[in-house]
């Protein structure tokens, strides 16, 4: 049953128009042409009328072609007609005469019959005005076997591509003849066919069902007509396969493209593909052109530029490269949305980035446990194995408590964490450098505790083991445990986003720091009052050394 | 009832995985980390350590975010996590390392508990190593009212504004505090809220049914949770002016953005919402921005940035603006996907470019039917009233012969056409200037006949007079006739795409060009050879003067 599709829009009949009103306020370079909206035509502020004028358009529906495409570089204008329906000759004549100058302008034309009449006609028109007009017309597709007859084959995605090649031929300053000669070349280099998941959604009509669960179309039109053939839906492996396979078919030799030559390609979403799927079906393109089909791939266009409204589903577009398509793709263009950092070489295989080696101060012997303890190294150890035995002790009690509020595994967990510890410890912490043994009771709990407690945890000794680390001391004082403890406070607060109060673990750790700088501040005073009576009583007169 | 989505993928559980394989296949400058796939990092291959590195990462699903935006001037490397799972920290600690000198590194976080314990691990960890590590935590979301309790608010597509500011900062090689402190602050500039039109869904799972045909949700997620409220779809506009209401909400406070302000926008698509639906909500936005808001709008963002795999529906993000932040958004980047060509001053409303003047050769009279004929006027006349009349009188006869192969309206087109041409003749046809006659004819046509057939007879007309006006001579002669119409067949067969024998008008022009030539030719050897007898009976010697 045909259903209602959901759209961001206001009034469908406004829909092109709202569009380009959108487009203009983005990209401040691009303006529309006055007569607007009747007359729908995009183009740049700083019109350059000195050289070959690059003007394209047709229908719309197929945004960010073509008026995302009009940028110095690229399209002088773009002539937009509404959706899936060619422009008027008094619109295309319009953008004919706002942006031609005395060297003329090529017209680029997808292969339709109503883009081909009304841009004839304007082109007829404009010539008989006194403009040098040429007229480029582009069918790519490679869905459908040859004769083609009337219609001929389709432009598609590959269009992109014209355009680009005629824009900076253009803007390198090459005559109109030259300019049009160079985008029907490319036209003749490239072919492209697509794959759809869905049909898609005129704005203001009903979504057709003609595509049910389960099913994808083959060689689909960017128009919503009905593709080559549908079949079960595929991994992406094989539909791109049969693409490549579409594409280059020796029988209908619709590109010049055989082994060893070089190629670029472009991966076009038709509207509602993600860039996630796009890109996975780059990632499967490159390498079967490399290895099946014995091509060098130059450059990889991955993106959504020739779309069919609200469609889900690819194309592939295989243009054959030489030197001079290349620096033509390559030549900068303001224009939007050509997709930037694609040119430069490429290695025929991507060698992943070797990960340096850490430059953690760590020395190695740090990390085993030392023949003799120290007399710190004993307390240590015997403060590790209180606690680790504690929490052991309390397994059952925690999981207990947990099990009323929680899913009953908090004694479990603590458990892991500490019977690691006394374990670990027995092995390999180095007890007489407090700090490293710090951290590595941190990566004993990350280990075996997993989960956000695992983590907690070994944030709170991470961080206990930087801040200890400041100083580097051999032996840490009363002082260094309570800042470390602070320090491990804030780390947690900060990366866990709690506060004192939000009942978590913060809550029982906060008021411990508060009782140990209380107690500190009581052992300084007795410690210093100590001192003081030492040195009374003695008569020394430094109080303090 | 739940159901499959479609993809475009090949195993699920590698879908992140072959989404960085194709996007560095795209981006010649983008490697992996090794380790991969394991360790998904994505990185730059020319890694400069002599500048503060930014790091940002996180669950993936939100392509093009983050390893989109990896490239110099913006992210020095992105960690990727499985699809919305926070990549774990020994991947995160990889990219540290790879990426990190002696300036340190800014790890950039959105605000989810994952990421924050994650990152902040792998951050602690990094300073324990020796590298200098700050964090700022993004959390722009404007959904839900304060307080937000532990979780606090969660980080959106405005971390994409954060980045490029943070990116830039570093570029322009300010010191770590510097870096932290710019980003921190235009974390706290930014606010977004997001609307979905469909749940997103997970590779290789159900699509849920949460969200209704005729509904949308406010205040979505991007990882599919439910958002703040489900209510009946609207068009576009009311949505825009309710989003902007919420970021921008004295209640809550969220933005320190009054009236005067200047600020940035960035309209994000979700995943699966067409370029074309993006752009109208953008220019619903602006005026609403600075009409009801009463805001300068600097800089506006429109595309598919921050996404929730295939969510179909956008979020609209807003950045208070000052010129420190402006030429960090307008500095240069290699990064794939920061929008080109914004930069750049706006004028506060776009005027439309004028129409230059036809450059016609026309002159002023010529358009009009002159006050004496010549006897070429005369003979052009009549020629044109028997034509027209003759397809005046064969209205109905064309009609059934149509009919009984087409929708049987060709004598009545043809009769409009034919009628507007006796009548347009009597009012001002040029008749003493044949091309421009030629010419009219065209116009007529065109605007009365309407249709593929009216501009193809337009194109006849039209190129017939761009034929004639070539020369330019106040009297055609039968050869400028013969050339003139096979210019006309020549266009008609170029932009209708027609070649003789496919059944169209071209079978009677080309045999009727093919006559008028055979007749000329033997018209001009009937001259030459009265020519030659006249010089040989008067004794001549100048054959041909």
């Amino acid at each position: 049953m045909a259903f209602q599709g959901k759209k961001l829009m206001d009034d469908p009949d406004d829909a092109v128009t709202d569009f380009i009103e959108g487009l203009v306020e983005t990209y401040p370079a691009l303006h529309y042409l006055d007569g607007f909206p009747q007359i729908k035509v995009v183009l740049c502020s700083d019109i350059s009328t000195d050289k070959v004028a690059v003007i394209s358009g047709g229908g719309s529906g197929h945004e960010p072609a073509h008026a995302g495409f009009v940028g110095e570089g690229m399209l002088s204008a773009a002539i937009c007609g509404d959706v899936f329906t060619s422009p008027p000759v008094d619109s295309i004549l319009a953008g004919i005469r706002a942006v031609t100058g005395p060297k003329g302008c090529l017209l680029i034309v997808k292969n339709y019959t109503g883009d081909r009449l009304n841009f004839g006609l304007a082109a007829e028109q404009a010539k008989s005005e006194g403009y040098k007009v040429e007229i480029v017309i582009v069918g790519d597709d490679c869905a459908l076997p040859p004769p083609r007859g009337i219609a001929g084959r389709r432009g598609l995605a590959g269009t992109i591509l014209v355009h680009k090649v005629a824009g900076a031929a253009a803007e390198a300053g090459l005559p109109l003849a030259d300019v049009a000669a160079e985008a029907k070349y490319a036209s003749e280099m490239v072919g492209t066919m697509g794959v759809a998941l869905s049909v898609c959604t005129l704005p203001g009509q009903l979504t057709s069902d003609r595509l049910g669960p389960g099913k994808m179309e083959l060689g689909l039109g960017i128009h919503g007509e009905p593709g080559a053939a549908v079949v079960d839906l595929l991994p992406v492996d094989p539909v791109v396969s049969h693409v490549l396979q579409q594409i280059l078919s020796k029988d209908t030799q619709y590109v010049p493209i055989t082994r060893g030559s070089r190629v670029v390609v472009m991966i076009n979403g038709l509207g509602a593909t993600p860039i996630m799927e796009l890109m996975i079906a780059s990632g499967k393109t490159v390498p079967k052109l490399q290895v099946e089909h014995g091509l060098a791939v130059d450059r990889v266009y991955t993106g959504s530029f020739m779309t069919s409204l609200d469609m889900a589903g690819f194309s592939i577009s295989i243009m054959k490269a030489d030197e001079v398509i290349l620096r033509r793709l390559d030549a900068p263009t303001k224009a939007p949305y050509w997709p930037v950092s694609v040119e430069g070489d490429r290695p025929p295989t991507k060698l992943p980035v070797p990960i340096p080696t850490s430059c953690s101060r760590k020395n190695d012997e740090g990390s085993n446990r030392p023949q003799e303890l120290s007399v710190q190294g004993r307390i240590l150890e015997a403060a590790i194995e209180a606690a680790a035995n504690a929490i052991i002790n309390i397994k059952d009690c925690l999981n207990e408590w947990d099990g009323k509020v929680g899913d009953g595994d908090c004694g479990s967990t603590l458990f892991r964490g500490a019977a690691a510890i006394v374990e670990d410890m027995r092995n390999y912490y180095p007890l007489n450098d407090a700090a490293e043994t710090i951290n590595e009771i941190g990566s004993s709990v990350e280990r075996v505790m997993g989960g956000t407690s695992g983590i907690i945890y070994s944030i709170f000794c991470k961080a206990a083991y930087a801040k200890l680390k400041e100083n580097n001391l051999p032996f840490v004082e009363s002082r260094q445990w309570a800042d470390a403890l602070e320090a491990s406070i804030t780390a947690i607060s900060k990366y866990g986003g709690a506060k004192a109060g939000y009942r978590t673990l913060l809550d029982a750790l906060i008021p411990a720091a508060s009782i140990l700088e209380e107690v500190l501040i009581l052992y300084i005073i007795f410690i210093s009052w100590s001192r003081i009576r030492y040195r009374l009583q003695t008569g020394g007169s430094n109080l303090y050394s």
